[in-house]
This record gives C-alpha cells, sequence and structure tokens, in this order.
C-alpha cells in the first residue's frame, strides 16, 4: 500500500490539521519507461508555503487533492527503464508518498559513496545550491568586507557564512537560540553570532557585531532582523533575498515595516530577490564547488533529521517556529513501505 | 552688496520660516585664480531636503549658519584666473548668494549657444543626467517591454520616459494632475498616464495602463504609488530608484509601508538605489548622448521658473507639493544683483 499526502485546503496564515490529508492507495504499476521510487528521505522547506497559495509567483501553486511535491531522495525499487536499475538511488522532486512512480527523466542519479544521502537535498542540493549563487552572484563578497546572515543556522544560512568565510569576510551571523548562536561560531567559524531573540536592543547588538558595517546581507527571514540590519548597510551594500521566512504565514496587510527606499537612496544599495531556477544553467557548477569544498573539509554542515512519513506536516511546521538547526529532513523508518 | 541664504535650523519634517535665513554682505574680493560668478539660475531639487538632515548619506549634511549649496548656472563679473572672461557663461555647485567668489576649478564653462542657459541645469545637466544613467544602466529597458515612471511630469521623470520611448518601451506615467497627465501625453509621448490623486483604485488604475505587467518602474516618489506600482512587477523587473520625495518630510518611523521583500523574492526583482555622481566618470558620455537627442528633437522639456532670489526657499518647498511642472528653478530678475 502507497501513503500520501495531499493538500486538502490552502491555509490562511499558519498551516493547520486542516490544510494535510492523508491518502492510502495501491502502488501503480509503471509503465514502459517509468521506475518505482521508494521514498528515503523528504525534504521540507520554506518556499513550499508560498506554493500552498493560490497566488503567482515562480512556481505554480500546489493543486488541492494533490500530493505535495518537494525534494525527495530515494532508492528505485523497480524499473521498466533502461536508465535504472533496481537498487539505485535517486534524487527528484517528486510527491509525499511513500512510492512515487514517474518516468525515468523525473530523478537524477546519485552516489552514496561521494557524500550521504541527505547530502543531496542539504549542503550539496538545492540549500547549499541557494546559498552558492545567491551569495557569489548577487552579493559578491570580498575579502575583507562584512557579510550578515540571517537564519544563520538554517539549512541555507548555514552555508552561505561558510562560503563567504572562504572569501575571506567578516562572517555574522544571526540566529534565535544560545545553542545556534554558538554553534554558528565554533562548528561553523561564523566570526560572531547575535541571538536575535534575547539580544534586547538588536540593531545595537548587531552594529556592536559589525563595527565596519554591513556589505553584504543575506536575508533568509525578513521582519525585525532586517529592519535592524537594514539599518548598518554600508554604501553600495548587496542583498540576495532568498526568503522573508517571518513573512511566509503573514495575512494579507500583516506586513507593515519601516520603507527601506531611503536608505537604499541613500547607501546606493542592491535588493534582489533570487530563487534558485534562475540558475538552471549554471547547477553542475555550483554543485562541483560545493562538492569540492565538502571534500576538502571546508564545508560542514548539520541536519534535523525527524523519523517517520507521517510527522512530514509536523517537520514542515517546525521550520516557521525555527526548531531545526540546519536541513530540516524527514526519514522513513525501515518498518515503513 | 551680497545675499545669502543659509540654513538656520534643520528642519524636523516640513522645512518653515525657521529654516532658511536671509542675510547681506559685501562680495568679497576675488583671489588670485578665483572669479566672481553672479548668479542667473538656481536648481533646487528634492535631495536637498536631505543635506538639511544632520545624518549619514551619500553627500555631507548642510552645516549650520552656512549657505545652501546647489547647481547654479552664473556669470563671469569679475575674474582672476587666466581661464575665464568676465561674460563667461558657466555651471557649478555653488552657495545660494547672488554672487559666489570660488576657484576657477569650481565652476564648468557652459555655451548658451549649444543649448539655453537653463537646460543645463535641467534636460542636460544633473536632471537629465540622472534620468539617463538611472534608466539605461539599473532599469535597462528593452523594447517592448512596458516601463512606469512615477513623478512623471518631474524633471527627471519627464526625461526618463522620452528615454525609454527612444528605446522602443512602452510608457506609463503616474502624476497629480489632469494638466500633468495630458502633459505626459501629448508632449513628452508617453503611451498612457495616470492621475494617482483622481484614480481611486490606484492599483487597478495603474493595472489598465500596463496590460503587460511592469518591468522597469522608475521610482521617484515612494508611497502608496510604489506599492502600487509594486504589486504588478513582471518577473526579473528592475527598480532603479532615485529618489522618494513622498518621504523627505516624514519624521523617523512615520514611513511603516508594506513590506517588498516577499514581492521581490516572488518576481525576482531587483531595486538599486543611486545618485547622479556613482556615474562621474561617464558624465561626458551622459551629456554627449542627451545633447545629440535634445538637438534632434527626441526630447523635450518643460521648466517651471519662479523669478527673485527672495523667493528660492518658497521654489524649494513648491517642489513637495507638486507644483511644478519639468524643472523648478529660480531666475534673477535683472534688476537683482
Amino acid at each position: 500500500m502507497n501513503k500520501i499526502i495531499t493538500l486538502r485546503s490552502r491555509p490562511q496564515g499558519w498551516p493547520t490539521d486542516e490544510t494535510f490529508e492523508f491518502k492510502e492507495a495501491q502502488v501503480e504499476s509503471p509503465a514502459e519507461g517509468q521506475i518505482v521510487v521508494r521514498s528515503l528521505y523528504f525534504s521540507v522547506d520554506p518556499y513550499m508555503r508560498g506554493r500552498m497559495n493560490d497566488s503567482k509567483s515562480y512556481i505554480p501553486p500546489y493543486q488541492l487533492g494533490e500530493a505535495i511535491v518537494g525534494g525527495i531522495v530515494g532508492e528505485v525499487t523497480e524499473s521498466r527503464s533502461e536508465a535504472y536499475n533496481p537498487g539505485d538511488k535517486v534524487m527528484g522532486y517528486l510527491g509525499w508518498k511513500l512510492y512515487n512512480v514517474v518516468d525515468a527523466a523525473a530523478v537524477r542519479r546519485i552516489d552514496e559513496n561521494l557524500a550521504p544521502l541527505s547530502a543531496y537535498l542539504s549542503v550539496i542540493g538545492m540549500t547549499g545550491l541557494t546559498a552558492y549563487f545567491g551569495l557569489m552572484d548577487i552579493g559578491k563578497p570580498k575579502a575583507g568586507e562584512t557579510i550578515v546572515v540571517s537564519g544563520a543556522a538554517g539549512a541555507v544560512g548555514s552555508i552561505v557564512g561558510q562560503i563567504a568565510k572562504i572569501q575571506g569576510a567578516r562572517v555574522v551571523g544571526i540566529a534565535g537560540s544560545d545553542e545556534k548562536v554558538k554553534l554558528l561560531t565554533d562548528k561553523f567559524g561564523f566570526d560572531a553570532a547575535v541571538n536575535y531573540k534575547t539580544a534586547g536592543d538588536l540593531k545595537a547588538a548587531i552594529a556592536e557585531a559589525c563595527p565596519n558595517g554591513v556589505d553584504v546581507y543575506f536575508d533568509n527571514v525578513g521582519g525585525d532582523v532586517t529592519d535592524a540590519v537594514m539599518s548598518l548597510l554600508n554604501d553600495y551594500a548587496r542583498i540576495p533575498l532568498c526568503g522573508a521566512i517571518s513573512a511566509y504565514n503573514m495575512e494579507e496587510g500583516a506586513d507593515l515595516r519601516p520603507s527601506i527606499l531611503t536608505k537604499l537612496i541613500k547607501t546606493r544599495s542592491m535588493i534582489k530577490g533570487f530563487v534558485l531556477s534562475d540558475y538552471t544553467d549554471r547547477l553542475e557548477e555550483g554543485a562541483k564547488q560545493l562538492g569540492q569544498w565538502l571534500s576538502e573539509g571546508k564545508l560542514k554542515y548539520e541536519e534535523t533529521i525527524i523519523e517517520g512519513f507521517d510527522r512530514i506536516p509536523e517537520a514542515f511546521l517546525e521550520l516557521f517556529k525555527g526548531t531545526n538547526v540546519g536541513k530540516m529532513l524527514v526519514k522513513i523508518t525501515p518498518d515503513e513501505g
């Protein structure tokens, strides 16, 4: 039997029990050219919240009654394609199902001898690549500059900071617990880190960590943290805008913030939104560079792994509470599927 | 006797009678290498409001008790420099004075046979160059794209729209009176124009004028107009940010707006603040191109000219009320100085 999680209703604000529906069905038989992929790891990511809304964005919204789609690492259990044999490990954007029956072209092969399977959903996968292109192509950090990363202990933020260190920049992370702050400086090699929940005067705390101002702000969160960092921008600062997790569950009109326009003019700074699919033709370059840094020991990573298919919605919601360190993944237990 | 307008006090919010002080003094004698410049036209510009604050920006604040400084076209009345003779016309950033005594290097020669003197403060001067570099270097309009310009009947906006037309774009202007709207379509050749004061549902009105969305938004104003345009951005839109006149007289904290971050991510758009001095090494290129378009009849311009030295502060304040069409200038009457 297959298990499937579909979008039951579009959430207003925070997703609830009404948002998702669990279904069971027979696993379909693969047609010629298709394979059956048994899910091993599910990636849950903040951008998925946007796809639950029925609004125009860079990817179409999820359809009601259809399986939620996301990054999945799995194992081929049955193949009617010459491209794959049972036992092969693959990665693709597949449904939240124990088993996906898909065309062979819908996945790509991954090699667990090069990196752990889960890494293909984190440091050398979508999150690592997002960090790489946003920082290198938009942020363009120079040696000696100061880079501030919000959501710094998250999947993208932790990689951004380490890549910026490789470029010779001073790196300051902002995160939401003392445990995360310690991790940033001790494990990921950040020069300083600020706990935005306990900092009191957030702007003063960040300013103290950035005595030379802020040249690149890699923003993952938006909200109060972003307001504080914006006030510290140096001339010609660059702001790759990857996510604004603090706003994803807001209802329309609840996002009044101080306008940043005047500050952008005064500092002639640049903000640019981006998503990984903007760099589709450069993914090879990014994956190669990340893989090299990983093998050289220059990139460390963390994962928060929750076990059990039924806990995927819970893992997704935890993202917005910030309980995860590094990449949030759901692992299928051996007795499932 | 010389007349001088100094900054008496830094305004909180709107400038008042307390902001400026009129003084009289003897005209100093020029030292060796200096010239005396009799002012003919004074440029009043929104950016000057920012210099009245004591805050870090791209140019230092005006000093209390010192003359306000701005763009001036004048005539050399006395010269102790080989570079200039009495009667020569010059342009420079000089004090709000009837007579400025300055080093010859502080001004540059202008030719009233090539263009009217006032044009050196407008279409082929700072405002034209601001339009040119912001639009061409940051906005990068392509033929067939839609460009929206706010403050469209102003000095910068009217030139931006015409340059965008030269590039083959569809141009929509936003302005604050029916007279201005008519001018935009009839004289400046805009494809459509919206009166933001009478439009009612501003977003709907702009959307109607932009059936294919917005690819470049040249923002001169900020505020409600900007909120409306931001909601209509196409993917990969570009927003050269030149001014936010609606915010210049706001006191701190009074600028709460809907956050634009989510929209920037969804559309992967780019906002970049800029000022003309970012393009110091390309001014020749810009001036040459503007002069060529002007001589070919491709660039039209308007000026709102107020007469009399004593009315400079009044002209400056009118900028924020939007009463001017095109460049706001103050002309010295023949009996002054």
